[in-house]
């Protein structure tokens, strides 16, 4: 028996549902933040994920030469090709630029809980704007989505990588070796991070400074330790989203975030219930179109992983149930069952979820079907209600069963 | 500068909210007809294509070994996977289910109007029942779509892929050999047609009368030809058809399809305006779950070519108008700046579409930009109007300015 490739999905109705009813929270919450929605290839010219990323992300792409010898891969994120959409088309639009979208990923790496090759992101991206308004903006929208959502317990913690690289910057790190450093603090390997900067001679006192900043966490009272720019910059970001209602936020800056082109504010979101692999959000502000050959432009924008923010409402116990269809129409006997076509195409017009039996079925065994697709009514069509214009109306719930005029029908199920 | 692959497109923000429109359009028809979302892989085992399709496929499929050396491959069209699905994950689920699919699939083709290697499709299975009615659910709701989504000129093509393999078995055409003279047949090559069957010793007078089938088109009447239950099934099948409203569908013996696994019912509906390419949607009854390790069970379903459609609707001059946000907040000065964060919050959380200017820009600046995405009103912010708790009102269209309680705007906006 073929199955599903390994770490992919199938999605079967009642799931499918419930992520399409989600999903389309995300699309409204973006649409109320005056957000739109853009769509790009699902592979890319490898190159384009390369330039973002570096070489190291070969190691986790679906990469595979096509029929013309290009080097292609199936997209592992969505800010790179949107950027680089930004760059073909957009970017002579009126600035700022705010778009959105909604699409499966790909990553060759080991399945765990949460975690699958074929993977489902959101993300979203405000271009051709730096201000602590704009950050505000974009951190304010990723709040609003969470708890559009409904999940209950979160933490949204922000920070600035300027603080951070230009505290190693001060302590003796060469810049192109600050990358390497950044890396092992972000993950919070101490162990691994103290030897490498020894190794380019940071003192131990500088050492424990570089690493006491990273782990400054708190209010926004913490960012007094934080002279210049950046500290007043992320006290705007903090005043704009209390001023937006956001008050549950957190200064830390250890968020770091992997990658060399985010410039200033660097946020993520975690939901502490996922345990290890806590992450539903990440993003911040960066440069990225100069790389893909457009201007350099500033961008803030972050991404949701979809399923672990749905598995993290699944721990919290919240519960979606399918939806089920309005009407099914079955037939007493053969002699009707014109009639019954005619009947479920009229509930079909005027926008009533109706199915029909088409097995020539029994009563019994058609209202157990009816049940099984949590049918809210069967209208039972049979020759004698008919000759008055009528049929039966079962409710599928109390068992309670009324004559409906055919003509009625429609408004009687509406109600 | 880095473009998308070749025969991939970018959906920018009016063209993906069109396709959205659209796609919402056929996904709520699909819903009326009681059928169910459901979503499978991007990618599949490669010989889950070339099991339906025959070995021929791999020419054009986006096949590659995976690092774990799998032979994977870019789903060509969404039939497959969703069989395997049902096998694999709702084959004891009570019948008939009805499952309809949207999304990307992709072909290595050359790329032409209304051809793309990354395409979209919507597609349907009715499966687990094989009766006349069940043919005539599939295509009334392919004619449901078509016309729900507006498209005037189409045509609905009819055939039963029995009738002909009939007559070519009776023919004398070897059973073994009969997808190769269907397949000519099948794109009306009567020139290379003639001298296969000739090699296969059919004479020229049932050559003749084959063709002569294939060219069998117009209303029910034309079944008068067709002796047996073929054409006994259709004849119902029509009548059903007409019980729902569906009495636009033409008769065309001569409608084929490429495959070998359907068994019975075939379908077409073709866009005249669209030339050469004009297939907007085909379908019809088959078997394909014992080729992937199920039991053998009859499916009925079609797919809907959703660019070739679009674009049939663009050449009829269909416009799609984008809808534009309801308001854009800005400030006259610096110090109500906070103000205008909060009452945006406010209008958003109250479901209306707002976007706030992050950029500092002066009144004119603002409300040109306003202008550009298309925002109804302009709420504008200033701190005389504010000491009274209100805001100034700008409509858009008219230019009128009202001072407007903050309290009571979002009412008004929702006017």
């Amino acid at each position: 028996m073929i199955q599903c490739p390994r770490g992919t999905r199938d999605f079967l109705p009642d799931e499918m549902e419930k992520r399409r009813f989600y999903e389309n929270k995300l699309r409204h919450t973006a649409g109320t933040f005056g957000f739109r929605e853009v769509e790009t290839p699902i592979f890319e010219d490898a190159e384009l994920f390369i330039l973002r990323s570096g070489p190291n992300v070969l190691k986790e792409l679906y990469a595979f030469k096509d029929k013309g010898d290009r080097e292609i891969a199936l997209r592992p994120e969505m800010t790179a090709p949107a950027i680089r959409m930004f760059v073909n088309g957009m970017s002579n639009d009126p600035k700022p630029i705010k778009i959105f979208y909604f699409g499966q990923c790909f990553r060759y790496e080991r399945p765990q809980s949460g975690r699958y090759r074929e993977f489902f992101q959101f993300g979203a991206e405000l271009i051709g704007s730096a201000t602590p308004e704009t950050d505000a903006e974009v951190i304010s929208m990723a709040a609003a989505m969470i708890r559009n959502l409904g999940l209950k317990e979160y933490k949204i913690r922000i920070g600035h990588i300027g603080v951070l690289r230009q505290k190693i910057a001060d302590a003796g790190v060469p810049k192109e070796r600050a990358a390497e450093v950044l890396q092992k603090l972000d993950k919070k390997l101490y162990d691994e991070a103290r030897p490498l900067l020894e190794d380019m001679n940071v003192d131990s006192d500088a050492i424990d400074d570089i690493f006491s900043l990273t782990e400054t966490v708190g209010g926004v009272e913490v960012l007094d330790r934080v002279p210049g720019e950046a500290g007043d910059w992320l006290r705007q970001v903090v005043a704009y989203l209390n001023a937006m209602g956001v008050v549950d936020v957190e200064i830390d800056l250890g968020v770091v975030r992997g990658l060399d082109y985010y410039t200033g504010m660097v946020f993520e979101a975690e939901a502490p219930s996922l345990g290890a692999e806590k992450q539903i959000c990440g993003g911040g502000s960066y440069t990225l179109s100069e790389l893909f050959g457009g201007e350099k432009v500033f961008s803030t924008g972050f991404a949701i992983g979809f399923d672990r923010i749905l598995l993290a409402m699944e721990k919290e116990g919240q519960v979606y149930e399918p939806k089920g269809i309005d009407a099914y129409v079955l037939s007493v006997s053969d002699d009707v069952r014109m009639k019954a076509a005619e009947i479920v195409a009229g509930l079909r017009a005027q926008g009533i979820s109706a199915d029909v039996d088409i097995m020539g079925r029994k009563m019994a065994k058609a209202l157990k079907y009816a049940s099984s697709i949590r049918a809210r009514y069967a209208v039972i069509v049979g020759a004698k209600e008919l000759a008055e214009g009528s049929v039966t109306l079962r409710d599928m719930t109390s068992g309670e069963q009324t004559l409906v005029p055919v003509d009625s029908l429609a408004s009687v199920i509406r109600q």
